[in-house]
Parts: structure tokens; C-alpha cells; sequence
């Protein structure tokens, strides 16, 4: 009897040689269609694989999943990589991972397969995440199969291919680099972007307009948070209020694309070892994320901040990696999560062509004690006690400098 | 005989009561100035502190000495306040102190004396380093001396006290907030923007055009760098190229301030252990941090940017608290002069109304292979070796599931 | 009406001094006595107390509240100041602190005071605390104090206040050194100690026997923890089981003592930037930290144990430093617990005169796995994905090698 | 004509069956040798590989290059593994790799093989370090081929084909366990030792004494250093001195063994992924790290100290895992070496059975300032400053618990 595999299918070539090659191979293949909200014709998709001859087409929709227990979570932690990226295809490899083991179990099926290829982190991201799940489980990387490898060398091998097993190959050319989107961003990488001095050209963007079609007036939103979690987001224009996650997003990837908001052009460092050029547009996400450090540091301790900031730095790394479901990120998961307790409050941000910015906050958790700090008031705090602070802190650096007459520093 | 004052002098009115106060005290007191590159009418200054009762007042000009020896390293080492604040005033601060205890040396004077308040960092700042610099210095601070502050309770007693001594006071109004500028920066505290929900009003900005003032097109500079640190800027609009640090920076303002770029609104952690609100403007700097970013992960090896970021998240700390002079700080500059070495290259930046990003970069030592990236060609690299490094790097990950079952997380 | 305070007395010389220059200068003085099982004679103390002038001396016995909720966490957290110190002083401070509180709220005093010295860590530990706990306490440091320290300059202006005063003074001439002593452990410092190279006598240490006395035979014990916590210690010699903590405590503080296990003579960083030289004597828990320190390395994942001793190591100089009632402390102390949960085993270790170390150990948590490990069977690992796992990690080195000629390294 | 093969060659089984192996598949092998001080009888084996069909047997005799350039600088860094391991076997991999790359360079040889186990660390370590030195070099491991792996399923298959290939099989039975020995240490693990809860036998240790049979007399040693280096030690017993590593080294060795110093039976996370049992004893280099710990905490600051840590223990990581050639342990070297500029001074150690303990020092450029911490002078140290800075401290702290109430904590 065949074997069966669960095949994260896409819809797209790469995918559906895969499917043809394992058919060929003699596997029972189901194809595996997550919808985390990129913009695609899942019934196209499902008649090709089924033509091609899949036994049968699962999509999931799992956009309610990925945008609670990953954006959100991820804004909570305040996740960012190398300083810039805010992980839009790292958060959801292992929420489709999660929907596809468990579409295995459910047919019992021993083997999984996926198109990612061999030099990039999503091939990790899946795999670690799907033997995290389901230790037993096998699975077929075609894409780091020699023999595969060998069969299809480059994009015109898979194109005869898909001729010669009559399958349907989309009519319009492919674009000179490769897409992976999701409801919390697009990212470009590959082709002509390979070269990091090639400007993106501005037909690239998806999501976002260019700043030349932005509007040139403000807009403001309030932007509410409980224990870190986006709660509530309030447009200030039109007074309409959204407490929806999915909607909330939504709403901001809107709004935010309006403005050009959340695009970046970096090169990264992957988890093989090879530095890549990507670029990524983020609307909602860069508006939340921006809302979020706000407030965190209007109500966090200043210790606990830069604990927290530690734990974050390698939480960003860990899902980066492909360790989302790993002992290192449930700890350090739980640990920020704790961390978060006491940031409540609203932040008004502004969106302006581009950018935006926050530019008034308010909680009632919130350490800031406008009477402690203020020129005016004493509230409580005694000036003459900074002589004794300064003094002693200084006792260390006086020695130092005496011992090592350090006069050329 | 009297003991001799060199007090930090700005002119203004805190400053002009500190000098009659010290006088009456039967200090004699000399005056310094030290030009950063803040917008000061230092003739009438010196006027004014010579009339009060100065016996001299020397103004230095350390712009050049704080471009090259702070700013630089600054940008050199990435530093960056809690995320947002690139530290104008705290790396302005051991550079005038530099100047201070230079004076005080030459004058042969015991005392330095300084117009900083006690709930600020400033303070501990200008102390700490003076005293690194020289550890036998005395410090006389009157905003935390009992009887001082007794005396001027607010700002009516000041002006009380000028009339009564006939020191000369601003005609314009003050605005309802207090500023420190300086080549690097203008920022903007207290006041209306001690309530952090307050919305700073547009023409408190000095050096930055409000968004709704900058031109509705791009403008593209390329930033070169070597080692790290800025060599050269050259205006791709104009053609025209800038080599001189001080001159760099300049252009930078001037055309950084024109679209707007720099400004953030944050509430930090201040050293003494209070919250307070902040806003700063901080155009041509923004724009080289900007730039050494992209550069910096661009160049680096992976693993030494984790190292790098650790080190410049404590220097950022340290600076911030008034430690550049100090064995940790001479440390963890040396360590980070030393990740350096390879940062060599130049970007393109495009500046728009209120921001600007990073859109191509070029260098001949970035660790980027294009080769070894590309999906068209191998380039060395063996993509079944990504089989063994999953699943080895699994093998951890995999015995911690299996041990607790962890089907939840 | 006379201002109540509270003191925290210990019958010796200084705080007999303090307790009456108190009463000299007006204050209605209740005398604190912490039983954190420090060898004292509590009713001479009393009577001595009383005599002197106290309105009444309150004991409280805090041994056990001391052993459960700060030498057990600590074990569990795993604290140790500068790779040798285990706190045993550090931990004793919050604890008295807490009580010294409870009891001036009891009495409605405003008041605290207590004889740490203005250059220990003592004073920040007992007043932070204090002032966590009580942040509208008012604080009496006599050796802060300008008038105090002019009138009692050395020890003789002490003996000599105290003869004037009928003050009774121990006969037993003082010990060239100062010690502080409680369950945990007892420390020596000052006097002759103050020359980092002289050699402490053998004299010197209280709980611990000299090597030359100690058994020549090992003693073999069972240490049984869960969630990090030791729940239960077999003597494997005579078979008895000890699961009280504080019987626990006692009964390694003695068989450790018999083996003169847990001296260390170091030289230590002060919070108050001094560097200070001290020797501790900690049986038991020297006992407890190693047998916690190998127990948790061999059940905990390995990034999860990094995690933990980056926290574990801010910890310990939070705790040394006077802020075990923080928000930073607070905070590391749940993250290490959660770090704990799997920290569940036994093992045997041998005590050995002047050191211990565990030679077995066992848990159903660990994530040691036997069959995995083992080079006699394969256990589920393919030695062949090794190969991959190696070249993957060395595209990033090769690369840099390559870029870099480093031939020289 | 055939391929070149230099292969790390021990005269043991396993290296001895993968020679002939190699010679089977048609390589020319030579077989290298690296002296890094293991007790081997190097004639024996060479004449042993030569029967057996060696083209040529290379000894280089490195431990003077081990000494000075691995185990001296991992003193001078402080490098312990998981708190525990001084990297004994990390540090002589890179050391030999190099040596071995040299060779094949001069031999113009394209291959090189190794006889290291696919579940162990050693194989990373040699062929990371190999990899860097020389990216062109491919390498043989016969432990991770399939078929090698196949024809030798246990010691069994390799007796067997030694027997049928006339490969002399030593007369003395092996233990049930592996080591790996060298000047700095001797590790054991695997056989009866994989079950963690075996107590190793004492008949088990070559190099330390056991502790019965130890002096019961101290022992005092003055250990030299220079910016964190050891250069010279003197036997306060018998007067003599040794100022060349490899004597200071050897004499150490010999001393500590006598003293039964320096054993450790741990379990360890070996980097692909496993935990392991390992014992080693490392009688000379426990002395120096001991000594190096003390004297480095005497002389270094306070705050340079920490920075210093966590580059320590990072690298420490670095060294374990296989990467000593990477750009992170280049930098980190860079960085931990400048961190001991001052580290300079003399200890006096007492060795006694089973372990050693510093118990004086002295160093001209220890910031120690006896005079400031004196109990009896001031040294420039205002007690009355104590006040102000326990007060500043305390402003967030206050602000914190009257924030949240935080009675229970």
C-alpha cells in the first residue's frame, strides 16, 4: 500500500512538480493549504492539485490561530530581528507546521513534504517545529534530494516539466524575485534583489503605497494595550473603534498601507549561515510594534526593561531560527510574558506618509510619577541626596583613574 | 585669599543667579563657555557675566573635539538609548567636562561649580567625568545645596533676585519647557511636557521642519564609511561631496532638518532612578545611524553582531549615565572599535518628509557572497547538508517533547 | 511626645552606644533582636538592653522563615556573587529587614536604626529593603552621621562612652577582625584581614574544623531536590533522613563543619564601589549548591540552562547589592523558578576534608538520555546528518576565512 | 593515481582499522601523530602503521605550541564549560587541526580523516577548525559513513578485521571506558560510565592521586602572573622556581597529582544536542584557574569584571562547540585579552588532598585600596554620601512598591 504524505502545497510551480514527482515516486499525496491571509485563489489551486493527482486538497484557515498566538504574542514580546525585521514569515512556519502535523496524525500519515529549499530558513523553521510536534514523523525535502536536485536545475526544467504532465502553469510571467506573504506582511527576496546594491523597484510593494500616493495629511489612532496584548485600537478620524484581532490587523494593514508604512530593505543574517537581502512591508505590525516599545517603556521598571530587552534579543533569534516550539522559547515565552503584567495604557500614534509615531501615552500602571520628576514640585525626592549618589559612585572611578593616571583617555 | 570657581556658564538666567550667588559667597569665579555648536549669542553672554562680576570668562570652541571624539565614536559603536535616543546631550556632557577640568588646571582653580538640577542626569554626568578627570576637584552644585535652594524656590525668585542685582533678564517670554542644544541635538523637557500625554505643539521644533513643511520629493545621499565611521557624504542630488567631520554633520542637519527627519517623543529611565519625558530632534545623526546600521549587518559576521549589540546595549548605558570616563566604558569603547575593522563600504539612503531608509549598500568586505546566496547557483554550498544540520539540531528539541509530552505548548 | 525607634540591636559595643546616644538624644528607643541562628546569648543581650535603657527589646526567631524563603530560593536560583560568595550575609538582610519593619509598623514607630558602617553593604541592604517594604520609613545610620562619627572616632571613644555610661563590655577582648554569623554561614573582615595577603589563622573559623582535624575517611550523603528546592538529605553512613529545611540545614552545617567544608578567602566588589576582602564559612550550604549545581545541569535543556545563568547571575548581584525587594528582583526570582520546574532528583555526594562532590546521580526529568547517548547503539540518531549539521555550521567560517586570508589566526 | 589522505592517527583500534579501510578504497595515507603530551609509546605506533601500510607516519610534537597558545590563553580568559569543565580535550583539537592542515598543505594532500565518533563534539571541533584553516580540504569520517558504519557495527566487527588483516590488537584488555589524554588533562566517558548513576572506580584516574593516598600535610605554591598570564610559579616548600609553561605546566601536573586535585564527574550538553557523562581530572590547570579567578577579581573593576564574564563564559561556549577559528572567537579573544591588561600580581595557593585554595595575594595594579575600605580611616571616603546614594537608589524602588501595593512579596 502507498504511503501517504501531507504536502504544504502553494499552488504555485515549485509545489506542483513536487506533488507530480512524489505521485511518480508512488506516494498517496494530500495536498495541505494554509490560508494565513495571503491573497490567493485557493479553488484554482485545489483543481490543479487535484488534476495533477492529488488524492485530495485540505485548506486550512488558519489566520484566527496565526494572528492570537503568534502576532500578537510576538508584539507582546516585542519581537524584532537584527534590529529591523519584524518576523512575518518566522511566526508563521510554525503555525502552519502546527495545522499540517496535525492533518498527518489525523490520516495517519507517516510522511510530511514541503518546497522549501535548501539554503533558506524556512525549510528549518518547518522541520524543527514539525519534529517538535511529532517526533516520528519523516520528512520529504525535495529540495535537498539529489536526485530531485538533479532532475530540476534551474526553472526551465521545471517548466518542461509541468508541459510535458500537463500542468497548468500561470499565465503571467514570474516576477524577477520570489514572495512569501501572510496577513502580517510581504517579503521579497531573490532574483534581481540578490544584488544588495540593485534598488527595489517601487512596483515591487504589495501592501503598501508609494510615498508619492500617500496622503499629506496626518492620522491618529489610539491604540490600547492589556499586559502587552493590543486590545482595542481606536480611529481618531472617524471614531471607529475595532477589538477584533483579525479586524484590528486588518484595519491596520489598511490604514498603515495607506501611508506606506512598515517597508525595510535589509540584508540578514539566516540561520545557515549566509547573509540575504530581503524586503519586507509590514504595515499593521510596524504600527503595533511601534505602539507597543512606547508604552513599554513608559511603564516598565528600568531594570526589569533591560532583563526583558535580553530575553527578547534571543526570543527574536529563537523564532527566527525555527525555534518557536523548542525548551529555550517556552521559557523565555513565559518569562516575557511575565514581564508584560503591568503594561496597560492607551498611546495615541500618528501615521504620516512612511512613518509613524507615537506622540502622547497614558496608563494607570505606569511607574512615571509626574510629581516625582517635575522642575517644580519636590515630590518627595530630595536633590541634596544626588551629592551622595554621585559621591559614591564615583569612589570606583576616581580609584581607577588614580591608580592608572589614565590622563589619555 | 579667594578660592577660585570655574563655573559652566550659559547665560541664561539659572546660570547668571549661580555666578552673583558664588560671588556673595566670596568665591571668585571664572566663567566657561563651551561652544558645541548650540545657536548662543556668546558676546552678550560675556557681557552679561563680566557685569555680574565675573573675573573672567573663556569660551571654548570644542565643536570639532565633540564631532570627532564623541559623535563619531558614537555613531561608530551604534550607540542607542533604550531603542530610540541616540544621546546628544549625554555624549556633549565629558566632552565640556574635558574642557572644564582643563580650564581648572590651567586656572589652578579647586572648584568647579554647574547650574544642573538634582533631579536630572546631567549632573551626575558632568560630576562623574570631572572627577575621572580629576580626582581631587570639588564641586560646588547649588541646585542641591540646602541653603540655595531655599533662597530660589521657583522661577520668581530668580527673577527676583536678577532685578534685585541688576542682571540682565532674556525680554522674550521663556517657553514652557527647558532645552539643551548642541551640534548633535536639540532637546526639548519639562514644562507642559512633563504630562506624557500632552502633545508637543509643532513650533517647539528648532532644527527640524514640521512634515507638512518638507519637500513631497526624495532625496538620495550616499554615506561612506571606513571602520566604521563616517569618511565621506556625498549629495546625489548636487553632486557635491562632504569629507569633514564637522562639515558632514552639518549638511546632514541642514538637509536632514529640511525633511523633517529625527524627531522622537519618548519617555526614559533616568539614572537617578525617575521616568521622565523627553523630545529630541536630531536630524543629520539619525541619518548616519541610519546608514551604519544597514552597513554594520551588511559587513559583520553574524555571531560578532551579537557580541557588538550586547557590548553597545551597556556602553549605550553607560554613556547615558555619565560613565565615558570610566573603566567599563574604556573597555567596552576598545571592544567595540574592534568589531569595527571590517565595517567598511557605503550605502544609499534616501531621506523622505520624516524619515529616511536604507535603500542599496555596496562593500568589499561584507561577508555577503552573492554566489553562495543565489538560488540559481550552488556556489559551494551543499544544500543535503541541510538535512543533517535540521535534524541533529533537532535531536535536542525532539528528546524535550518526547520527555514531557509537551502537547500544549 | 518622644519619637519611637526601632533598633536593631545585637549587644555588642556599637549598637549598646547607638542604643544609648539614641536615648541621649531624646528618641523612645525598642530594641530588635533577629534570631537567624547566629550563636548569642539573647538574654544577656536583653539584660543588657534594658539596662542600658531600652522601652522593651522584642526577639524574634526568623531561623526558620530565613531558611525557607531565602536560603531555599536561593539554593534553587542557584545564587553565588562573583563565582564564590553565597550571599550567606546578603540573604540574612532582607529577611531581618522584613521583620524590623513588621514590628515598627506594630509600634507605629517612625523610626528605624541600625550599626551598619557608612562603608559596607549592610546599610543599602537593610535601608532598600526597608524602604520597599515601608516607603514612608524614616532611617537612623549613626555611623552616617556627622555628629556620631566625630564623637566616636575610633574604638576607644566607644569603650570609653560606654564605661561613662555604665555600659557593660564583653571581657573576652575583641578579635583582630569583625564577623557577621547566622545559620547560613559566618563571615570575617576588617582588621588584619584588610591586607589581602595576610594569611587568616586557623583560629579564625567557627563552624568549620581545620583540615588537619578532620576525618580521613569520606561520608557519603543523598541530596534529594524538587523543582530545584532540596526536599530531603540521606545520611547514607547511618541511615537517618532529614526532611525539615531547617534540620536539613543543621545537619549539613555540621557534618560539613566536621569536614571543614565552605571556607573561601576572597577579595570582593562592594556595591559602594570599594574593593573589600572577606572569608566565609558556609558548610551546609556549600553542601546544597553543589549537589543543586550538578543536579540542574543534568536535567535542564541546555539553551534553557544559559538562559537561567544569565539570570542567575544578575540575581546574585541584585541580592548582594540590597534589592531582594525590587521590581528587577521580583521579576528574575519568578523567571528562575519557572527555570526550576523540572530540576527534580537525587545525588550522591561525597564529602571529602575541605571540599564535596557528587559522584552519582539520578532523575525522572532529566533529559539525559542513556540510549541516545550511547556508542553502542544508535538510539534514534543518525551519525550521518552530523556530517551535514558540521558543513552547514562552517559555510559562515569559511566564508569569513576566505573574505579574510586570516592565515595568522 | 591514488588521493592523498592524512589521517589523525592514534595506534589505537579504531584509527588502525580505518587505516587499512582507507588503503582498501585506494587512498595514500599518511599517518599523523600529534605529541600534545598524552603517555603514549609513539614508537609502537608508528611501527604498527607502517605494517599496516602507512605511505608514512608524521609526529609533531605540539604541546609547547598547546601550552602557549591554547591552555596558557584559556587561563588568562578564564574558561570553564557549564561551570565546571576547563576544556581539555576543546582546546588541544584546534591545536592539533592546524598542525594536522599544515601537513596535508606540505603534502599537497586533498584529503584528511579521522577517527571521532558521529555522536561526539571532537568531530565538530577537528573539522570546524580544519574547515577555517584550509576551506578547500575535504575530509573523510569514517564514523559517519554509511558503509563504513555497516561493516563495524561494534568492537566485535573491529577485532575481527584487525585479526583477518594482521593489525597487532593490544594484549591488555580495554577498559569499559574511553579516554582522551593530554599535557592538560584525561577525560573518561562512555561504557559503564554512560549510566549517570555509576560512581566512577578509583582505579579509574591516571593522573590525580586518589585521596587516601594523598599528603595530609598543606602544600603552598606563589603563582605569578602578568596581564592574566601565568610566569612563574615557586614551591614555597622546597624554593624552587619554574618560569617556562610547559615546566610550569608539568610541575603543576606532578604536584596536583600527588594532591588528588582537580578531578570532575559531570554531565555535560555536548553540542549536537546530547547530554553526556564525562569525568576528567586537570590537576595543573585547576591550580592556575583558581589562582587566575583570585587574582582577577582582585585587580579587575568592578563593571569591567561583568563585561569580562559574559565574554568569558560566550567564548567558553565557542571553545567547547568547535570554534576556536571563527570570527567570534577571534573577536571575543581580542576583547577578553584586553580585559587583563592589569591583571598582574602574585597569589599564594595551598594545595591540600583534593583540592587548593588561594589564601593571599598581592598586586600593584589591584584597584584594592586598603586604606579607602579600612573600618579605622577615612581614605577619602565620606560615610555621610552612603546616605544620598542609598536614597537615589531607593527613588525607584519606593516608586515601585507604592506603585503596586506589593505587601506579599
Amino acid at each position: 500500500m502507498a504511503e501517504k504524505v501531507v504536502l504544504a502545497y502553494s499552488g504555485g510551480l515549485d509545489t506542483s512538480c513536487i506533488l507530480k514527482w512524489l505521485l511518480e515516486k508512488g506516494y498517496e499525496v494530500y495536498c495541505f493549504m494554509a490560508d494565513v491571509g495571503q491573497n490567493e485563489n485557493f479553488l484554482v489551486a485545489v483543481e490543479k492539485a487535484l488534476k495533477i493527482g492529488a488524492k485530495d486538497v485540505i485548506i486550512s484557515d488558519i489566520k484566527s490561530d496565526f494572528v492570537n498566538n503568534y502576532i500578537w504574542p510576538a508584539i507582546q514580546m516585542g519581537l524584532i530581528y537584527e534590529e529591523r525585521y519584524l518576523l512575518g514569515t518566522s511566526l508563521a512556519r510554525p503555525c502552519i507546521a502546527t495545522e499540517l502535523i496535525k492533518i498527518a496524525k489525523k490520516l495517519d500519515a507517516k510522511y510530511i513534504s514541503h518546497g522549501a529549499t535548501g539554503k533558506g530558513n524556512d525549510q528549518v523553521r518547518f522541520e524543527i517545529c514539525s519534529m517538535a510536534l511529532h517526533p516520528e514523523i519523516k520528512i520529504i525535502a525535495p529540495w535537498r534530494d539529489e536526485e530531485f536536485c538533479k532532475k530540476f536545475q534551474g526553472r526551465k526544467d521545471l517548466l518542461d516539466y509541468a508541459k510535458k504532465h500537463n500542468i497548468p502553469v500561470s499565465a503571467t510571467p514570474k516576477e524577477p524575485w520570489s514572495t512569501d506573504a501572510n496577513i502580517m506582511h510581504i517579503s521579497y527576496e531573490s532574483g534581481i534583489l540578490e544584488n544588495p546594491k540593485t534598488v527595489a523597484p517601487d512596483h515591487l510593494y504589495e501592501m503598501t503605497k508609494n510615498f508619492s500616493e500617500t496622503p499629506n495629511y496626518p492620522y491618529h489612532l489610539e491604540i490600547h494595550f492589556n499586559v502587552g496584548l493590543p486590545t482595542k485600537v481606536k480611529d481618531l478620524k472617524w471614531g471607529k473603534t475595532y477589538e477584533n484581532n483579525v479586524e484590528i490587523l486588518k484595519f491596520l494593514n489598511e490604514i498603515g498601507g495607506t501611508y506606506g508604512i512598515g517597508r525595510i530593505d535589509i540584508v540578514e543574517n539566516r540561520y545557515v549561515g549566509l547573509k540575504s537581502r530581503g524586503i519586507y512591508e509590514t504595515p499593521g505590525a510596524s504600527i503595533l510594534f511601534k505602539a507597543h516599545q512606547d508604552l513599554e517603556l513608559f511603564c516598565l521598571d528600568r531594570e526589569v526593561y533591560r532583563l526583558k530587552s535580553y530575553l527578547r534579543d534571543r526570543m527574536a533569534d529563537y523564532v527566527y531560527n525555527g525555534y518557536w516550539f523548542s525548551p529555550e522559547a517556552d521559557y523565555t515565552k513565559n518569562c516575557l510574558k511575565l514581564s508584560q503584567k503591568t503594561v496597560d495604557g492607551v498611546v495615541v500614534i500618528e501615521l504620516r506618509s512612511g512613518f509613524c509615531r507615537v506622540i502622547a501615552r497614558e496608563s494607570k500602571k505606569s511607574l512615571y510619577n509626574q510629581e516625582l520628576v517635575s522642575m517644580d514640585v519636590h515630590g518627595n525626592y530630595k536633590s541634596e541626596d544626588a551629592t551622595g549618589f554621585i559621591n559614591i559612585n564615583a569612589v570606583r572611578i576616581k580609584q581607577y583613574y588614580k591608580t592608572f593616571h589614565n590622563d589619555d583617555n
